[in-house]
């Protein structure tokens, strides 16, 4: 690794990956053990039901080894076919990027995007699925959590909205952003498919992406089939064939990585875990309010119900997001996100997510704020205190 | 991770995933960083010239997060469509497997089997692909060397025979078991692609495949087009969008990892890494001669020529390898490979590939000549000394 | 080791042992080697040169495996004897216990107590001094900074008031404190023997000491002797015998730890080191003074010029220091340093030295203010505010 | 740490410090924590019943940071003062060496020689503790094994003879080289002092020393007091003070891997580990035995008895053993032991101590019997396989 010359330990404050936590890099520092017999098997097997319990489904769960945007694959593979149409949610930059990878397999993509900086509106939802009178939308794709625009989009609503058109497509949604960090109720909610990876709210190092998948979904793979081995959902939800798991040899150290980082949200439990992250993301937008109390600073997101708990997208107006994330990175040790699919230069994000707690909230903020006086930017002071107090 | 008691350092002699070197290990044991600026980003560029190097060849390479089951999928994503005829070359379990996963794709598959207990003989496939006038054959399967049945197949010669019956089809190559263990010569002997993995010779934990990919076989891409974001490979070639290069997320981690292996190699020297392999593999099939020669342990491969130098399948007649296998994991300390698609009860066999050297062979023959005396097998000693003496 | 449970990284802002940087604990994170020849020695031999300089001296170094008390031991084992009389300038408690060391090897000891929160005073130490007519003195033990307390003292002030008064006792001082995060000139400020420790500026696990040897206290050596062989000199400064120079078996990866924390001290710059210490300690200043413009916080030390940088002693009057300990330990991911020598309930510290930064400190001083809000103590927020300004 | 080119895992057969198993490097490899309170102190309290058991004893232990010299140091510092009179059973170069340090704390020494190539004679003894009537040797300082020469001291008959003698001096062993490889019975034998450290048999990276502690020497240091502060075993042994049992800072991530390393000796069984070191010692002779059937190799201790379970020193008579030991680092990836006070060409040793089993010492060996037939040693092979058939 090209050595960063260290001046006391660098801040990640990106939307993920995350700061993967010492216990967890430990835990995957073991020596190479047999793939066919032992240990590894039982700990695999321990991670399916750890994994179901967070996203609140007694369906079934497969691993793959991939990133997020393999399980975007994990999930169509097993559920769209060429010719198939599919409704995107458009709430920012990946559903849409979901989308096209349906596109790049033949399916026809049909989208109905969110109003101008806010979540998916269940109402278009609806009225767009009652234009569907012959049903050939086979899936609606939606993210929980957009990363790019920070918008936490109501999936419990868009379902009513889905069942209120009487639509009988699948409901896919992509939790990779917020996995971990804010509720999820996968069968309470009726989400057929749900796809997340471990490098953000499971702090393990990426490398590992999951789908959930409902009784409709299942019934969806059984009847029309899968054309890929590698994603195909039956031999890795098949118990008896630790082989087939994974299609292959089984990732061994992520998942000790992950067993730990399972453990500790455990540890913690569920619902402190969200209200930790909810806390967190409480004092990121209190000082963004003060902040832009006395300039051009303000989140992404203007419908406060729609402002996510993992990540936060700020608008700088004016003052250049490019030089404020240079001057945060490289002499202030945090590494600021940069605005995706957005302008660069008036954009960047705060990723709160994971292994997040209060100091190193007010570290990032703290240090932000001393960006901003340093380029003489126009803006309220008193960021900190705010998040503090909101805190 | 569930602790095992150790009574000094487990040895693990199966044919992959393989010992990790401390150096490795070491170089994965970073904080998360920035996945968009900075020093992952070179990192990442250094190895494909790297990675290239080590398969003889000047074409492109991708890197999928995957094992090398999701490297055979996209090997086949990019080539094979449903429809179309493939040739499988059977020497053992492996390249079914591919066949079969091509099947899934809808191709249908055709298959020449290498003689029993030998390699695949060229003139059997040049005489099949004589066969096939009307070129529908598109593609042929095979593999370098089998993990199973420890078979090094004439790849040279594959292409020598293919040449000879004038058959257009692309000769792809599976070399995940001796990928970095022995020569192998993408360019020079004509292989159109080539597929790899990490967690063999390549001695980085299981999460990387590889594909390697000829001209001819990138404009069979181009022309037929490719219904899989994931695996296809043309943005995954294009050096100026670093996102696409892993197709989402990059495998931080891993890449540091991988780094360090190929900085090893590079060390050692590619020749000198091959003769390694070579000495340590002629030492197993000395202590298997001698121990064969007073009873019924013998290689499973009985061409000589054809026995690789990655993997060593034993078989051992009325000797109970299952017991021994016990025996010498549970009692000795080494985990030897249990027969895979052969009789477990009279098969074992011992990896011998990536991070291995003299005294680790020593040591793991030492132990199995241990483990067949405790059980009173009939077998003659002295293969440590015959191992010593090949040495 | 007891696993705690972690929502998120935990902030130790204790004044040592410090946070260990990720790269120093990968360095110490190697196998065993061979601790006769090879690397081991040529790295050993490395770390004299950097000591050296870091300490501002061209005199010998020795390397304990010890703690700082050890070091302290190493330095009285070649200097003082039973019967001798010695010096301590007392400004806390760290140079009061060396001196008990020096009296229970027998030696009389006198004191100068500096003026209550407040550093040593120069013109007590020459009338001290002059006094002693006869020079019975033998050294004068003073610390550069004091844990406990937070002061700073004025070595080369107090080197000339022992020049001012003619006296030849040894000026020997303990550095623990703050080796490697303030000004040290060991050979231009006239000090014969210095102590030194791993674990704090060094950011290196505790385990190793350091004594830092001038001409003048080498002739001591030479000319009175030491009756332990594991604290003398002689043997550990001679370069030609690699196995006295640890008396005795290396501590072979603290060598290697040390090697790094040097390298990462010498790629930022002695200067940059001390400047960003300067710095960080001002900011927690700056926070301290502003929560006690409304209560009774207050920096331990008056003199301004006194207040060291690399820890600050803060008295909290009627505020509950423990309880705010607690808080901010157990509920938001802080340990805070209690207060030693003083009335733990009102006195806690903030270490800020060796791996720090600007988020380091901004977190942790934002965290200080939650406790106290929380504890609706008596004072004025707005600390980190003051903070990000005098950053 | 200047890299070394691996090419296989390098096999470290010294005589320590050995190779550190993988679970107590991860054990060390923790985040600095709060050395005040918390789980460091548990942890620290949880050590001394499991060293003392080990040791066989119900007195008192202390743990220095040091190394085995400074554990000698501390074992004299509480007992021996200048004019002090103790009898030295040299059998190789450790006891000498501690006597050495007696000497310069201004004891005089008398030897009394074990025979050569043999261990201590328990009758010499008597009759030179006889001939000191008036009982002016305070204590007999000997080693369990000595680490140069291999020899294994029968500590229970040295303690019948001092016994038979009628002589009061305080029976002092240097367990260094053997601690946790072969029984030890402190209180059953009627020891009095026996030092320790962790980078043998203990498996822990360099840098704790140990001292056992009977009654009767206790006695001693509350009788004649102790001049060092570091060494003092009083405030060490009060269990009310912390602070005080390291005399100053702890040694934390030593505590931690240390109580990995007594965890992995616990579950594995002290009597079972005691009976590991046996076998594999019985291997190592059975293979040099064999290798000396045929040329100048033997053991250097010729009564079998007195060969110890922890390291083997052997002859080479013509046989060049620095050339041996040459080819073996440099091109067979093990490193052996150089012979120490004995003739560098005609001698090396095998450490089979701590975290040794069956396949490393058999790899070890293997290697070995590689070297010798490359430099066309006059040596009978054979040796690996004399060494399986003596396991």
């Amino acid at each position: 690794m090209p050595q960063i010359t260290q001046t006391g330990r660098h801040f990640l404050a990106i939307p993920g990956p995350t700061v993967i936590p010492d216990r967890v890099m430990r835990a995957m520092n073991v020596p190479m053990i047999n793939i066919y017999e032992g240990p590894l098997i039982e700990t695999t097997h321990s991670l399916f039901p750890d994994l179901k319990t967070l996203a609140g489904t007694a369906g079934e769960a497969v691993i793959y080894i991939s990133n997020g945007h393999g399980a975007w694959e994990g999930a169509l593979a097993n559920t769209v076919h060429a010719g198939d149409e599919v409704l995107v949610l458009e709430s920012g930059r990946f559903a849409v990027g979901w989308g096209a990878m349906a596109a790049q397999r033949g399916a026809v993509v049909h989208t109905v995007a969110a109003p101008p900086r806010r979540g998916v509106d269940p109402a278009m939802v609806e009225a767009r699925l009652r234009e569907d009178a012959g049903h050939a939308i086979r899936a609606v794709l939606v993210v929980q959590v957009d990363t790019a625009t920070g918008v936490w989009n109501d999936i419990e609503a868009i379902r009513r909205a889905m069942d209120a058109a009487g639509h009988p497509a699948l409901l896919m949604v992509d939790c990779i952003a917020c996995f971990g960090c804010v509720p999820f109720e996968m069968d309470a909610w009726g989400v057929d498919v749900m796809v997340a990876a471990c490098q953000k709210g499971l702090m393990t190092p990426p490398g590992l992406g999951f789908v959930f998948i409902g009784e409709k979904a299942m019934a969806v793979r059984h009847a029309r089939g899968c054309t890929s081995a590698y994603w195909d959902w039956l031999p890795r939800t098949d118990p008896d064939m630790y082989y087939k798991l994974f299609c292959g040899t089984a990732p061994v150290q992520h998942i000790f990585g992950l067993r730990e980082a399972l453990d500790m949200i455990a540890e913690e439990g569920r619902d402190a875990v969200f209200a930790r992250h909810a806390r967190i993301a409480g004092a990121v937008r209190a000082a963004v309010a003060q902040w832009g109390s006395g300039g051009p600073i303000e989140c992404n997101i203007t419908d406060r119900a729609a402002r996510s708990d993992a990540v936060t997208t700020i608008l700088t107006g004016g003052i250049d997001a490019q030089e404020l994330r240079r001057i945060c990175e490289d002499d202030l040790n945090v590494t600021l996100g940069l605005g995706i699919g957005m302008e660069a230069t008036s954009t960047f994000r705060i990723g709160h997510m994971g292994h997040v707690n209060e100091p190193m909230i007010l570290g990032t903020l703290g240090v932000v704020e001393m960006g901003l006086t340093r380029m003489g930017a126009e803006f309220a002071p008193g960021g900190v205190e705010a998040a503090v107090a909101a805190l």
